[in-house]
């Protein structure tokens, strides 16, 4: 048993998905949440500054003693797994690339894999490398989308626009005849159906917040995320902006209502 | 003759158009631009984190011992200026919202004005109530179009992307019959062609940058418009994120390429 809570952060509110993996789950477990809607978007900023970001985002998750680190955003993962790995030995931190690669290459028949994330994550190359290490004969075809996150932001999930944006991005990708689809930022879920539409059904989509749970169980084991006998509130989350924005906005993301207090911080202090 | 420069700062790249205005109307002054590309964007924050962004941003500018700062963010100024100006006291610091009023009011016909911004800028009410203090029989239609920064930041600027969201956002205010429309936010004059030609050639499309600029002639005078005998680089621009994105994107607000150094600084300092 280990009562301690997981936390898990993002550059804002995509990163809820996989709160709500979590609860459902694991019922059991608490969970800390922050999301930096006050220095939303990560992925269009410059490695350093992203960096820098996700620091201060651990830094202060730390705070709540907590017994692991999920970093939902696939940006962060992206640029600063490995540093922050190596800055915070003591905890086990768990971005999404790693769970991704190894759901993606063992999906693909044809050896064909579309990736598409934020311009951060697109130039980071994490999922190439991640792929590549696996087996070096797949072949990967990738895009940013920078519009993505925007339309999902303002509600464009299935509507023309957000189609006729899906067939700019995807259009290469389609071609290629890619068999595996990694939607690479936790934005991307939300637009699953109308890319599902594009795409053709014998291409299965990839959502990172979903394997990054599974892994969790396959890794740590049942026991360690059993957290039973909790005296404090289950669901906390944080904010660095507005916290009614997120309470109004955040339920399109967990699919239910936020279920638990909402606090602001100032991120910059961390 | 007053040979300190004007300062002009804006959440990030659109502010350029007001540089754009300055180096055409005023080819002797000198400019310190800040773009706070590593915060952007403004206009989707709450009022209290715009005013925290806004004090850096001008405790900044005021290091460069400028004659006059202006707020070419419309974010900023909606939220901001009353605040700053009072915390500010011995600087002259002009937004874009004044100038754009005063056009607005003297351009329209029929008394119906429509404007259009980020969330940020229509939930100030800054234009509504500027204008209903000129006249309270205009009405006013106004809409946030919160897509339009990521389209034009993207480069969809006359695309059948780009005119699909002009419609979704603009049909109500077309309906209503305004004869005139304030574009208030400095990445929408670059959808002009396409908002122009989506309500019709006899509405007239207010830019903001241009006004603000227009004004200052008015309001100073050419006299300490300009300074002469300039020592120091003309054109100076500092960042919060990625110089080098900004020399590269820069540009297209500018109409020409950056043409001065690019420094990038910490804000949060500030």
């Amino acid at each position: 048993m280990d009562n301690r809570p997981i936390g898990v952060f993002d550059s804002g509110l995509g990163g809820l998905t996989a709160v709500k993996q979590i609860m459902e789950k694991f019922p059991d477990e608490s969970v800390v949440y922050f999301g930096d809607t006050g220095r939303v978007p990560y992925g269009t900023r410059s490695p350093e500054t992203i960096l820098r970001y996700t620091r201060d985002d651990i830094n202060f998750i730390r705070g709540f003693d907590v017994k692991m680190i999920i970093i939902a955003c696939g940006t962060a993962s992206s640029v600063s797994l490995p540093t922050v790995k190596y800055e915070n030995e003591g905890i086990p931190i768990t971005g999404v690339v790693d769970a991704t690669v190894y759901k993606a290459v063992r999906k693909t028949k044809n050896k064909k894999i579309g990736i598409i994330g934020t311009t951060g994550t697109i130039k980071s190359h994490s999922y190439d490398d991640g792929i590549a290490a696996y087996d070096s004969a797949i072949k990967i075809y990738k895009r940013d989308c920078p519009l993505f996150v925007p339309l999902v932001e303002n509600g464009h999930f299935d509507t023309p626009v957000a189609r006729l944006v899906i067939e700019e991005y995807l259009e290469d990708i389609k071609a290629a005849g890619v068999d595996t689809l990694i939607l690479g930022c936790t934005h991307y879920p939300l637009l699953k159906k109308a890319i599902g539409e594009y795409m053709g059904a014998h291409v299965t989509l990839i959502d990172p917040c979903a394997e990054v749970v599974e892994y969790l169980k396959k890794k740590l084991g049942r026991d360690m995320l059993h957290g039973a006998d909790r005296d404090a509130e289950q669901y906390r989350y944080f904010v660095s902006d507005d916290p009614a924005g997120f309470a109004e906005r955040g339920g399109i993301f967990l699919e239910r209502e936020i279920n638990g207090q909402v606090e602001k911080i100032d991120i910059e202090k961390y």
